[in-house]
């Protein structure tokens, strides 16, 4: 690649735009030409998400400067439809790539590409619109896709999964003000959580007989950033099968790793990374899964399939120090 | 006293509201009588104040029933005011006692008792209506009180106090995000906070002739509950003369406290009390003094003002668990 | 009762004996005669437990001051056992009432009641020894005992449940590191964790025939109090048979209530009380569960027991103000 | 530069070790020759340092690999002097350069410079051996280097400052158990902190005339990353010429900044940045002061020294992404 990839974003100043922001304005071959916002146009970005001051001077636009090769859509679920359609040019303009971050295109009847690299990285090398998974969906389907791919879910699956409070986005709820949600632990949409389509979709995807229920009660943790989801099901492998299969599976994937010690959520916060943690007990298997939502949940697997789309090495600018405490 | 105090409260769905419910609803000596709320009428008071599923089935009413003793007022600053304007029964019934919790009437220009029992205490007694001290006010005044009273506040004071975020009340603001909050920290309000007024009056009424600067750096802390204040003044007594001085002068008081070791926060949340911890370092005399904001801070101390108007012992109903942890 | 109760407290530096304190130290009808521990003897209860400063000037002890009606024991998991052994003249005391809050005789092999009022407050009114049941296990327990009493439970039930840091003792470890466990989550002892022992033991003395098996994934979470379990398991009662089963099952107990809505941890915060919230989806029937693991979980129920033991009000002492937040 | 830099790091295993790893193993011009840990040697770094599972195949070792262009010494106060006498090739070696982060070296009464590059960039140029700032010195200092610069520090200085935890290192103790420092605050060390000499020195360095007294309270805070002081003294300034002052001050360092909006801790954490924010109410001017006590307050900082001494970019490796939340 000889230019750098130029980049347009729409939706800047919510947290997956921010975290956008955060990795792109580091990364080695991107040139930021704009980032929308109707909110905050003329606003300096580090007005917004102040703690890139220093870092950036960019200010939020009101338009959509051209030309671009890359437009990351960050707006909220519905609107990235009505994006498209209120703007036809951008999907008429078969040269660009289009990563959408909201959930408007994840079911797969239509031209986007479910951007799960783990599962997808050939078609999303060479597809034109992607849709970026869910946080939840993408820690729970990289704990059973090896299975998948080897047709071994044959029982039901008992998942619970926890998220920070930047899952539910920026908009001030009681359920995430400081006072309620500090020291607390809630439960919601038991059994309906709305990523179960796409966990779904990907599992058939692999393994075509698959009909089990999948049991998913999604809590809301008192931390800001992160999932932890503890996923089991019945199976006949042994406890070394199973972790010579997920070693295998995601030998060539640079995100995912498999822990021979049981994990804590705070190995990948601030990373684009994803660490398993495989555990065996009498015909129990366990995956203990842990990503940052708004990295590898969201905004960094967003740069991970921009990376493959315009053939640069996958991890480039995502080699993200964590934060670690 | 025979027959138990008939109360009434406005405001109750809010913060203070529902903290004075909690501690009422336990006090041996006590009807509630009617709690209004005009955003919550006809709904239970444990549908709005979730902890007190179990302990009470009262709802929150759209009326001031009759009779009462005391009316409590819990709404926001300045509505105090006005609701006593829009409401002047309440004013004009002398046998009634009222108890505000606002900031409207902590100026001792009108007909208000300041509420502060460590400094008027034989007021209080006397009173029919009270200005309940504000939360930073209270640890403040609390640690500062025994030099004011021997006119032994001579120099500036310095002064850096943290509160919880239940001391900015129940709205939602972006400030008392959780994503944003959360392991945060950050000033407000230097050198101006509104709690000044009162806590200069206070000290002036003991020592005429005080006209140092205070200065006060307000910090919003990562914590729901509690208020801590360090406080330091120039002074020429020894630290034995100090201790001997806070030790005499709260002798009588049952909720202030003279900690021999250093102190730390959470002593005294979910407590009535205040705790101080004096320490001399070269001619500075530091205070350390911590406060639950929503008991000894707010409603606590209004039920303290309630049992010495109605001559009961005064720490009736506020021999109150500590949470510890 | 003409007396009060005459207390002894073995171990009463720890959480436990703490929290134990904290509670009977203002239960009306309660004489504390002694706080034990060998390792503060001679040390003030309040600069242990620095919460209690201002509240008590009980001293630890050194020896068993006599006589005593009760003994509480919140000594660590199998010194309770080896206490007693040292110290026979506790169990050759036919008069005297002994409660333990360790897991050393929740097996029910021998003399000990399992002091689980939901379950078997007849038999706990007429005991003399009480083995109080485990934190987690009372949760889950609470969530179950309603179907296991009408031999509903056919099939197999999943448990994830997270407890507060405090349930982990007072002992320093690097999982109770706060740079570590903040904002942190981690799982431990999957499927295997002791408490399973004595949850499947009380289901089977309802349910004879169960047989299925117990799915629990116990997390660590980033709070200091409380443990929330979500339950669930395959039923074929409607959710309106469910509920009414709940709230027939525990409408004389006054600690544990059902609620119409959704539920969050900290509502049961610093008080005895465990509220249960119940769901349905498909033929999944869900039951969320919480408690303050030291309150309800440990020394709240131990002084329900001692309340029952001696024909007590069982919520004598234990109408706690909520922190709520 | 052709080759890259080859680093060895003593002390490896504590959180500055970790936090400088973090760094280097993603800085574009540094090769990690070893990794020295006594306690740790054999184990894989990611091993102790979780949150570098999948970044790093480095395994601690028992010695000392050469050669090596520069020495980062990451062990504890008194153990670098110690250190550094029991292996006297380190000191002997003219080619060395040495970055202690200890406190050990930081009064300049020998060969080291103190590596605060705001204060000492061409000195820092041209050394051998750096002493690497304190936390608290580092976010003090950068407050009040502009005024001293200008002779401007004329009066008292008032400080509160409040530090995570990771500031008191990996070491258990009670200060850092979980259950107690959740939601808690407390006071160390006032007046008397040990990094007041290394603050007085810089200022003295800048303003020779400078006695007055600087009064530092220090706070223990609820959150693991960062430290924020507040920082105010009496000035002539208008804030208009303050800010002027402090822009013009740090206009050629990177790593400085100059906010024209309140700030708060959370916009530092996970970088290596200083943002500064002035105030002036009557004659005081205030200066708040945050950075991330483990970056630019220690490691961060020590790898800003490194690029100075081998004359890289300041900011080669350590444009890090901010966790924000």
């Amino acid at each position: 690649m000889i230019n750098n990839i130029k980049v347009g974003i729409v939706g800047g100043a919510g947290y997956t735009g921010g975290e956008l922001l955060r990795i792109l304005i580091h990364h080695p071959l991107v040139d930021i030409v704009f980032v929308h916002s109707s909110s905050n146009a003329g606003n300096k970005v580090f007005e917004v998400h102040t703690d890139l001051l220093g870092d950036t001077d960019l200010v939020f636009s009101s338009h959509f400067n051209a030309p671009i090769d890359v437009l990351f859509m960050c707006v909220g679920h519905g609107d990235a439809k009505k994006f498209l359609e209120a703007n036809p040019e951008f999907l008429n303009n078969n040269h660009l790539k289009i990563i959408d971050l909201s959930q408007d295109f994840r079911t797969e009847t239509n031209a986007f590409v479910y951007g799960l690299p783990e599962l997808k990285r050939d078609k999303i090398k060479a597809a034109t619109r992607i849709a970026n998974p869910g946080c939840f969906a993408t820690a729970i389907q990289l704990s059973l896709l090896p299975l998948a791919s080897k047709h071994l879910l044959k029982d039901e699956i008992h998942i619970a999964a926890t998220t920070g409070s930047t899952g539910a986005g920026q908009s001030l709820a009681a359920t995430s003000h400081f006072t309620w949600r500090n020291n607390n632990l809630s439960v919601y949409k038991a059994f309906e959580h709305q990523h179960l389509k796409e966990i779904t979709q990907s599992i058939v995807s692999l393994e075509p007989n698959f009909n089990q229920s999948i049991n998913f009660i999604p809590y809301r943790g008192a931390f800001a950033r992160g999932i932890m989801a503890s996923v089991y099901t019945k199976s006949d492998l042994s406890l070394q099968q199973a972790k010579a299969l997920y070693q295998t599976y995601y030998a060539s994937h640079p995100f995912t790793h498999i822990s021979d010690k049981n994990i804590d959520l705070k190995q990948v916060v601030n990373t684009n990374k994803c660490i398993l943690y495989v555990e065996k007990n009498g015909n129990n298997l366990l995956l203990l899964s842990i990503i940052d939502n708004l990295a590898k949940g969201a905004s960094g697997q967003a740069v991970q399939n921009m990376n493959l789309i315009f053939g640069l090495e996958e991890t480039t600018g995502l080699k993200l120090k964590p934060v670690g405490f």
